[in-house]
Parts: structure tokens; sequence; C-alpha cells
């Protein structure tokens, strides 16, 4: 192999690296796993992830302030109002992030009982998986397959 | 939507918490990016990352002693041997966890000048992309097509 021509740009303008700072911390993608699980409250957050009250706090107002939560009120009867959590679009779009991340670790980081969660279809009862294709519609079995070419965005190094 | 099923299990044996412990880390991450863009020395990934070099070192380590990276030896005319990075079979699965989050930051986090890196076909040409699709062969919208069921692995909370 040659030597990558991403090695004559900087790191700024990743997508990657904007993606991780806003979401790739430990807690802020546990959050996301239980939102996804249908989890949507404080204390079932807490209960499931085990997380300290502040930080899953610290964490929930992020994602709200980053535009991938939003509160919703809700009033169960004789209690006090609370809110809720739910997905906006742009976190709903994070699901790919969380199946890639779940498909790995089914594979590399499963207990010997197996995994927790299965994804099926909703109207077909199938398993659910992440391809990797191309807009001519070729399956590509791994990352040798893909060729990453400098964007419109890259900026050589001086 | 009714309650979650998933409230009555309890957290461990999730695979994306998992995974998570493994790679859920900013560094982490840049590190695995650089070395899919075929980065391979130390010196130039910090250069690209910016990572302070102790964390860096951290980071390389930890993904060696997990089995994602291992180290090869190079040695170059009249300088002493060093080390560079190379991705295992189990690293090399990671990346459709890198493309997820690189398409959402495509989408969400990008600069105005566009994404820094296009990703395609080696064979091809044609732009490369990550789709939900299910063991039957169809292709899912988004997240709300999908049922998530206990798995094998799953545990009753007491």
């Amino acid at each position: 192999m040659g030597r990558p021509w991403i090695l004559d740009y900087d790191g700024a303008n990743c997508t990657i690296g904007a993606a991780v700072g806003i979401i790739g911390e430990k807690w802020t993608f546990l959050v996301l796993r239980e939102v996804f699980n249908g989890v949507r409250r404080f204390d079932d957050m807490q209960r499931r992830t085990q997380a300290p009250r502040q930080i899953l706090s610290d964490r929930l107002a992020r994602l709200v302030d980053r535009g991938l939560l939003r509160k919703v009120p809700y009033q169960e009867q004789g209690q006090r109002g609370r809110h809720e959590y739910r997905l906006t679009e742009a976190g709903l779009d994070l699901y790919p992030v969380l199946v890639a991340l779940m498909q790995w670790g089914d594979r590399y980081a499963v207990g010997p009982a197996g995994p927790q969660v299965l994804l099926t279809h909703r109207d077909c009862g199938e398993r659910v998986r992440l391809e990797l294709t191309c807009a001519a519609g070729h399956k590509l079995a791994s990352a040798r397959e893909v060729t990453p070419l400098p964007g419109p965005g890259a900026r050589r190094t001086a």
C-alpha cells in the first residue's frame, strides 16, 4: 500500500470527528440505546443503564441541546408533571450507528448466553442487519472494497 | 406506545454496551478512523488527530490489547526499528460503525465546505452507504420499521 492521500490533509472537517464529538461517549450511547428500545423516562433509564443520576441528567440535557432528543411533558394521575424523552428526526437517524455497534458486539463482545436483543423487521419478522452497498446496487463484503477519496471539504495541510 | 418489554430486563448482556465499553470513546474512534484511512504510524496519527501523545499511546495499546489492532515492525533506512498499526479481522469488522458515524455526520454535523472524505466502491466507483435490510431482502426506511425482541441472553429483572 502506498502513502495514504489523507496524510496531505488535516483532520478538520471530518464528519466522523464531528459525530463523535456529539455522541462519542459511553453514557450517551447507552442513553440512545434505551431510547431506541422505547425507554423514555429518566428513572427507567437510570435503572437500566446504572448511570449515576447526575451523569444521566447531564447527557440527556446535552442530547436535547444538540437536537437529538426532545422533552415531552406527561402527567400520571395524582403525581406531579414530568417529562419523557423522545428522539427527533436527527436522533432517529442515528439508528445505523447503534445497529452497527450491536452487530459488531453480537459477534465480538457477546456473552455465553447470546445477545440480549434481536432486531426484526416489523413487517415480515426476519432479522435486521446493516449492509454496505453502493449506489450501483453492489453489496460490499468489507472495508477492503471501499476506496476513500477526498471530498469537497478536504483541506490540504500547509 | 405501550410499556417496552425491555423494562422487564436488566442492562447486562447488552452487546451495544459491550461494544461501547471497548470503543466508545472519542480518541479511540479517531484512531480507528485514521487506520481505516490507511494511516498506520504513530506520528502521522498524532498529527492528524491532534491527540496528546500519552492519550494516543494509551488508546493504541488498548486497541492492540483488545485484539482490534496489531503491531507490525518496520524499519526505514538509517533509522531505528519502529512499528505500525494494522487492523485485525475484528478491527476491520468495525467498519460499519465508522461508516454509520460518517453517514450521520455528513448529514447533521458537516461544515459549509462539505465532507472531507467520500467513500466509493473500489470496483465501480459509485458512492458507498449503509443500508438497513432484513434477511428476506427488504430495505428498511428507518428505525420505525424495526421491532426489537428479547434474545437468548435477555435476563429478566427480579
